[in-house]
């Protein structure tokens, strides 16, 4: 009886999916230059028992596991390894339970994260995390990376929304952490742990989240700037006054005109940069007012604000589009870097001067009001000087990074591309800590080995 | 050479007291119920380095440690063992850094938590985490527990507000985790499993802290209520409303009296309930008016509010001396439950029930905006009838908190005192993992064993 004739032993035969046509599809997330391994198998179980089936027939085979949300990560956390089987989570898509008025769902691992918030919406709630595939990538991925989005910079990211976790571990067995109340001391925060931990440590299959009343009004403000450090008075202002935006973006030169190129929305193509931001709650427009006036103040040429719903949607729109944009005109590589956030004019700067270096052009979007942005390296084309020269943008972005005090990744996570690159933020003490973690859940190094840390 | 001869080869001989006065200071933190052993000696470092040196000189000697913020823990976590070394952090007490602009601040372990508000207040920044002990408590020990307070309702508790730490670990190496930014997904979150680990991991020496700008305005209200059912619609409705309160706080009739006995303040001593909330913020006010709204409508027979600080502050008065009044009256056990905040009501019926079962009188205050109470046991005196009936009581409310879908522990910890309390909420699987990274990181079991998890 061969490797996959011993699972079908332990779950249903439907679940396991050999065929190579199908498996094709399961082997890459969105990582395009992360070499992709080829699968045994493909697992899409639809329940947490069959989940701890597969890893105790893991453990008992030997056999390395690749978990897989909707493969939306550009790390390449989610790409298959040789002979591994990718356990798909794409089928534990049921949300188990919705209490509205203690404002918690415990939703399924596979579960979309736009679902979420479509489910709870009538009830007056929202789900804060909302990374840019949000309307495709799963909860369970949302948590095994702690994926951002816009809301962070008042919402905090995916690790301060979700109160409890079901984790299927390396041996099979079930784990259950957290619960229902905001505060709980009870023991080693396991939850917090395992959010982050990239498929390393165990198999999230369910999640108990908490949800925030849907706020009262929202406000939204674009100003433009001349220059980069005009900009980053601004920003800087606006994090000094003590005012809470609900989102706070930048999009720089090159950006504005490769969205302008995709659609025309008659942004100003000499400017340095643009401050997209949005306050909600009932002061949403006198937070937004305030803001528009640090940028005035820091020499703004041109600022725009409203609270209508609809217009706040179009002010939004061009940095909504700024990835396809770029993706459509150009091969693109997303970089993902975290600077403290004062320091990000800085930053930017440097990035223009890294692009102007290496010839690979770099249009930069971001999440401003977190430090956290995506250097956005444009390729002429793919061929190997043009790959090369891009990896030598990316290598010294992320050392630029950290010599700002920064991360090399914000919010994408570590994947298999940014190994190598993590060794240069962590020293050998934090790396050895993570490999005794590791060790300790995972001993025979079975769960995405070689990815995260 | 005798033990501590050896230690004093590596650490200047003034920072290791064997003088037995002195030490029996140090032999206990607040449970007054957790039995004290005997140190071998208590070791004030002044520097990282030092505590390096004491737990590479522990992990060579096998010689347990306990270490020790302020001592105002309530679970036992810092009482001392039969023959370990106490290492309190009380003169690693240095602000290393404060960055006004990207609203962090550098500080070592024994910096009390109100010394570091005073600190950035003059920059228009404060530090939200604020235990009902931050005059005296230290950054260290609120890190170590996860301590919680009166603004975590909007702030978050301690470990939100912290992005980076420097812990020596159980054989000396010195780890530093996080940094400077908000965002950042490079490896395993160590700070998140640090803070909460009560001592059991490391020795956190150092944290950078995540400040925040100082609320433009806050405004205060009371509200009384004349029975449970009443207060608990209001809290309900309030939760329901979409609104932010920076604290949100009950007292109940116990705590009523035992407060108005202490200091004459006219309080409704007949009143079932009071809750006294609060909010930060441009629309401090409005959003008061609208939380005073929803306890009008759920049956209060009086509710104030204003935006005078000196007026807040006397409203905030009772709720602030409600634990000084019952200890200063009774012999007090001060427990620490959680429920998701919607059930509250239903706890506080159920611990009336079961202080009339018992016999033991129960005063209750605590954090309703997040579930958290603190239930006081007014025992009669300490002989062992009634010391008796009052480890029943806390055993009775502990089950009543985990029947609601609730935790043994907000905010206090799990200590020594609640360890056994810890396997009903736990099973054997999540203390399974608890203990295989506390081998991981301390194999020889040396630092503050058989505490906290």
């Amino acid at each position: 009886m061969n490797l996959i004739e011993t699972l079908k032993e332990l779950v249903p035969a439907d679940i396991v999916v050999t065929d190579p046509d199908t498996m094709e599809g399961y082997r890459r997330d969105s990582a395009d230059l992360v070499a992709a391994g080829k699968p045994i198998a493909v697992l899409r179980p639809r329940t947490t028992a069959q989940v701890s089936s597969i890893m105790t027939w893991a453990t008992q085979t030997d056999t390395v596991v690749v978990p897989r949300g909707a493969g939306t990560g550009l790390s390449g956390g989610a790409t298959a390894l040789d002979n591994c089987v990718v356990v798909s989570m794409e089928r534990m898509n049921s949300i188990r339970e919705f209490d509205a008025t203690n404002h918690t769902a415990v939703v399924e691992a596979g579960v979309v994260n736009a679902d979420v918030g479509r489910a709870v919406a009538d009830a007056g709630l929202f789900y804060p995390p909302d990374p840019g595939s949000f309307e495709v990538s799963t909860i369970g991925g949302n948590l095994a990376t702690n994926a951002g989005g816009m809301r962070c910079v008042k919402y905090g990211v995916t690790r301060n929304s979700v109160l409890g976790l079901e984790v299927v571990l390396a041996d099979g067995r079930v784990l259950r952490t957290g619960g229902k109340t905001v505060k709980n001391v009870a023991g080693l925060d396991l939850t917090q742990l395992f959010v982050g931990s990239e498929g390393a440590l165990g198999i999230i299959t369910s999640a108990t989240l908490r949800l925030r009343p849907t706020p009262a009004a929202t406000a939204t403000f674009v100003a433009s700037f001349p220059t980069l450090d005009a900009g980053g008075r601004a920003l800087n202002s606006i994090f000094a006054a003590g005012v809470t935006p609900s989102m706070l973006e930048i999009m720089d030169n090159a950006t504005i005109n490769a969205v302008e190129n995709y659609q025309r929305m008659d942004l100003d193509r000499d400017a340095a940069l643009l401050v997209i931001g949005q306050a909600d709650g009932a002061d949403a427009l006198d937070q937004v007012d305030r803001m528009v006036a640090c940028c005035d103040e820091a020499g703004a040429d041109l600022s725009v604000s409203t609270s209508d719903p609809a217009e706040s949607e179009m002010l939004l729109q061009a940095r909504r589009l700024a990835g396809w944009a770029t993706m459509e005109q150009f091969p693109t590589i997303i970089e993902d870097v975290g600077v403290p956030r004062t320091r990000l004019a800085e930053l930017l700067s440097t990035i223009a001067d890294i692009s102007e270096d290496t010839g690979i052009r770099i249009a930069t979007v971001g999440h401003a009001g977190d430090g956290n942005v995506h250097p956005m390296l444009l390729l002429p084309d793919l061929g190997v000087d043009a790959r090369n020269r891009a990896m030598v943008t990316a290598d010294r972005i992320c050392a630029a990074a950290l010599a700002l005090d920064g991360t090399i990744t914000g919010e994408h996570g570590v994947g298999e591309l940014k190994r190598e690159w993590l060794t240069r933020q962590l020293d050998d003490v934090s790396l050895g800590v993570q490999a005794s973690i590791k060790r300790a859940l995972d001993p025979k190094m079975l769960l995405n080995p070689g990815r995260g840390f």
